[in-house]
């Protein structure tokens, strides 16, 4: 008895003494009554307690502010050290955010002298939910890719922005703005619902103030700001709570490498490397582009300068080439990620040009974010059809160089390429089907397969249909066989109705068509289906009968994946998973042909019946099948 | 010194119990005063004292011998096991050899009953070295390939025996059989050394008595016998000893997948299951030929039913498809690799087709012979030009499904496609020098990329004279680079003198055409130079000038690995080592170039004087590079 009230007198004693400590901070806090915005620019703009990571570093921009002592009087905030630029017009901050942190509004003081004292109000936000809770998109996912210039124009009054630099609108010029908007997106998410997406990955959305061609969104020129002509974070962010409310998930293009050369930070540096040729750059002296020897990445007999000018060459001369190996950048855009899946509680990230950043910051870049969302997923673009590169990116894949992304999804460009070859070469030993069988096959290398994206085309191709010559059966095979695979599908709008290049085949402009209906006074609406072909309109049904099937095709998501050698012109895939099988069968036959069901018989589907998913017609397994048109079968036994 | 006396005592008592015991053994051991010969067959005809695996199976083939007990009285070797077979003509003897056996003959004795006994003497010799002599192949390595019976024929009265099947000799016939032999290659060992070869692999030269096409060697009908044809045993022995006495090592090509369908066990099979698909073979039934879905190896999603055909289907149908998961063919093949390494003193063997036979058998078989011979070289055949497939047959790859395949080298069909493409391309972003500078990148992804063996061409593909379109400078630059390249070269006999197939590309009879001179009467002779082109005889001393450098540099035998992109039409290798550095510049322009070496100045060759290999001309290494002509250009600092 005389322990117990021992011990409670402790317990008393540490809370009073605890609490104590709590007020006495209180106490000192400075209490912000009115927000003040003295300084030109900080950023992040805000920040967040709760974090893993309790460092944050601020880039405070002002005319001669390196002169200026930084000073914060917040319970849990310190300042840990103060950075001065190479620009006397910067000031960075490396804050520490203490668990203890509660939300609310701060000061910071900028003190020049004794006569010279400038404040900005910080704030200081509540995470809104759990960091485990960030669920990552994954193969359960089907991905919806738009151009948001070119996707839908839901609010007229934002096309054109005064401040901003293009100023036109030309909906007949296919590199000029169409007026396509985050409203636009809104607007037809019932309809994005409804084919059978479960993610939407748009194009970026941040301001890009180019002088032309500013539409597609990869030059950069305010990494935290909503482009005014696609709307504002507030739109952006009711797009993501709407698209949530339909169990759809937001996924955002991100660039690390590069940004526009209209970036507000062009017009003063902090560093003399905080892009890299900087000093080319600012001495007007002709700058060098890319080498694009994207394998110098991982060839160990690469010279030095071959890895040189792929990492620190620019991507196009309008984008100037950030060097992530300053580590002020590498915080900049690191902070800068997060930001942004804690504003728009994102599903994931799509990261551009992935080989070219620095290779070891990205794989910090990725690092810094899974610790903090450990669900969540990032995919990485790298362009290239060998799968060596794509497993070399995966993390988990056992580098020879040690080289851990971890990048949990990659970019299947192999299998774009594998998948349109088999279905324009005609059947011999080693053309035509044996190029997706092969290709499949090459899984036995990838970490994980069904983490690694698929599309048939993307915003940067000719349009699958363009790809495949304009033959509706092969881009139904095409679609459905992708659909099918141990992957995540993304699919690029406009692929549902036909969309295609054939005037200009690759032309980024014309591939980046709108989307009939997106537009008030379209005489064609793919929305609602008015004035669209019977072949288109019979894409959009096909397509959306495979995603619907998909979406809760647990054989899809999960199964064991086992594929025949092509046989015939014909070649049988299947998904397996206890209660479901899922066969797909690629038929390039132009007269019917009977294929002996013997010879699948390790797959255990005799005397079962089985439904065709787009016809509804059941069929029942056993002897033989007689496939009476080219094109593609989708038989499942979940009835 | 009592301790002493005592141990002294110990000493004397084991060494005279041991003594005792060994003389129990000698005096009940038969001594073999005449060699008898009672039995049809036994394999090996004889085996040897001293290896780590003290086993030995022999396969003892007579009417009945199922109804026989074997017995053997000689110390050390005692018979551990007898097998019965399927059929009663068979039985399989474990042999022990333990340790302390002696060389010598002893008799097995198979008693029928008690009035019939059989009697079949056995040898046990002596190892002639040690095992880590047996020194094979690798990067210090040229390997010169050659048909046999396209070579020369250096001994006209084995042309045709009488008592083989095929008797004819028709050298107008691409594929009858023109007569060159064993006698024809150890004539001309000379050449083959003074053209700087290291390594001579032949094609199969084990008996083939098949009807027609026994040419090639590859349908094997006997694994214990020198094709008569060719020459006999000791004629082998003499070319491996008379090869070795130059530094030439000798490598014999093998296979485990299959036989001749001439084989001596096909008329009589030991068991139901020795090679596959014996019920429809014995039955006269429908025989199936491989899938040759390779990928299905390594395939995780590869259904049981490729697998199956893959493994267990015939090559070809004249070719029976052995089945290596029979523990007894399991044993018969290893023992009989190990066999021919330790009667011709090998330094390699070739193993044909190697993804086709049962790939765990292929591990255990690399796995036994490298147990026995640790500084010996395989490598294996697998046609793809693709790298994943390159890298996991190799050992030291991490395959994800944990297999180790033993095989300390594999074939690079991937660069070979590669160095064609990058040649006979013009050169684009995408094609042409682009294709072996990304090529040779994959060697990332290599376990021991130095290991691999590298080729213009072989015994089974369009020449590479022909391949490069009858392009001289193109033929050039392939074969120096290949032979500089951090690779075990392969070159195919009569590609140093432009040897083609242009009348039929890709026709195997064509492919193997007679080297000229090695025929008494030919009025061409390349060994001489008698009669060839100015352009052969530039050839020729093109590849003797390369081949011979390359024999002792250090720079291409281990040094580092430095490339460059292509660059206006030029590509530069830099192989690099401690006091050598050594330049491959491949030039494609037509007119003159001037190349500016500071791109180059990370290999730290500035002010450093070269020898050009080809022309024993100097260069001054600064500032530019005046490439004059289309063509390859080897410098070295080795003066």
């Amino acid at each position: 008895m005389k322990k117990l009230i021992h011990l409670a007198l402790i317990i008393l004693i540490s809370v009073s003494f605890s609490c104590q400590k709590e007020t006495e901070k209180t106490q000192t806090s400075e209490v912000v009554t009115k927000v003040k915005n003295d300084i030109e620019r900080i950023e992040p703009p805000h920040w967040w307690t709760g974090f893993k990571n309790t460092q944050v570093q601020l880039l405070v921009k002002h005319p001669n502010i390196m002169e200026a002592t930084p000073s914060i009087n917040y319970a849990g905030v310190s300042i840990e050290k103060v950075h001065k630029a190479d620009s006397p017009n910067y000031l960075f901050l490396d804050l520490n955010i203490s668990e203890s942190t509660k939300a609310g509004l701060f000061n910071i003081h900028f003190k020049f002298n004794e006569e010279k004292e400038l404040v900005q109000t910080y704030e200081i936000k509540n995470r809104l939910k759990d960091a485990s809770d960030y669920q990552g998109f994954d193969s359960k996912d089907a991905i919806y890719l738009i151009t948001p210039d070119r996707f839908a124009n839901g609010d007229t009054s934002n096309d054109i922005n005064e401040s901003l630099k293009e100023k036109t609108i030309d909906r007949k010029n296919d590199y000029a703005r169409h007026g396509g908007d985050l409203r636009g997106i809104i607007q037809h998410l019932d309809y994005i619902e409804e084919m059978g997406f479960t993610q939407i990955w748009s194009c970026p959305l941040l301001t890009n103030d180019m002088e032309r061609s500013s539409y597609h969104g990869y030059a950069m020129t305010d990494f935290y700001q909503v482009d005014p002509r696609y709307g504002n974070l507030e739109e952006y962010q009711e797009l993501a709570t709407k698209a949530k409310e339909k169990g759809i998930g937001l996924i955002m293009d991100q660039v690390a490498n590069h940004c526009g050369s209209a970036h507000w930070w062009m017009q003063d540096l902090p560093f003399k490397d905080w892009v890299n040729q900087q000093e080319s750059f600012e001495n007007n002296k002709p700058l060098n582009n890319s080498n694009h020897r994207r394998t110098s990445n991982q060839d160990s007999y690469a010279s030095k300068r071959d890895k040189k000018e792929m990492a620190e060459g620019w991507f196009v001369p309008t984008m100037p080439d950030l060097n992530q190996r300053n580590p002020f950048m590498a915080n900049y855009i690191i902070q800068n990620s997060i930001w942004w899946v804690e504003t728009l509680n994102l599903s994931g990230i799509r990261q551009d040009t992935y080989p070219y950043p620095d290779k070891t910051f990205m794989s910090n870049w990725a690092g810094a974010i899974m610790n903090e969302y450990p669900n969540f997923s990032i995919v990485g673009e790298e362009w290239s059809t060998n799968p060596l590169l794509i497993a070399y990116w995966q993390e988990g894949h056992d580098n020879k160089d040690g080289y851990d992304s971890n990048l949990r999804s990659t970019m299947d460009f192999a299998m774009q390429k594998n998948m349109v070859d088999a279905l324009n070469e005609d059947e011999k030993w080693d053309t035509g089907l044996v190029k997706i069988y092969e290709g499949l096959a090459n899984d036995f290398a990838y970490a994980s397969p069904k983490d690694i994206m698929v599309f048939p085309d993307n915003h940067d191709m000719s349009r699958i249909f363009t790809q495949l010559k304009g033959d509706v059966p092969n881009t139904k095979m095409a679609l459905s066989y992708l659909l099918t695979l141990p992957r995540i599908p993304q699919i690029y709008y406009g692929t549902e109705i036909l969309m295609h290049d054939f005037e200009k085949p690759g032309d980024h402009g014309l591939i980046r068509t709108d989307f009939p209906g997106g537009w008030q006074g379209d005489i064609v609406n793919a929305f609602s289906g008015e004035g669209l072909t019977d072949a288109q309109k019979d894409m959009q049904l096909f397509l959306k009968k495979v995603l619907n099937y998909r979406k809760s095709s647990d054989a899809i998501h999960n199964g064991q994946t086992i594929h025949f050698a092509p046989f015939m012109g014909t070649y049988f895939l299947f998904r397996v998973i206890e209660g479901e099988t899922f066969v797909h069968i690629i038929n390039k036959n132009e007269e019917p042909i009977t294929i002996d069901l013997n010879r699948y018989e390790e797959v255990g589907l005799n005397g079962k019946t089985l439904i065709n998913i787009i016809t509804g017609e059941t069929f029942k397994w056993q002897d033989k099948i007689i496939l009476s048109e080219r094109g593609s079968l989708l038989l499942t036994t979940k009835i």
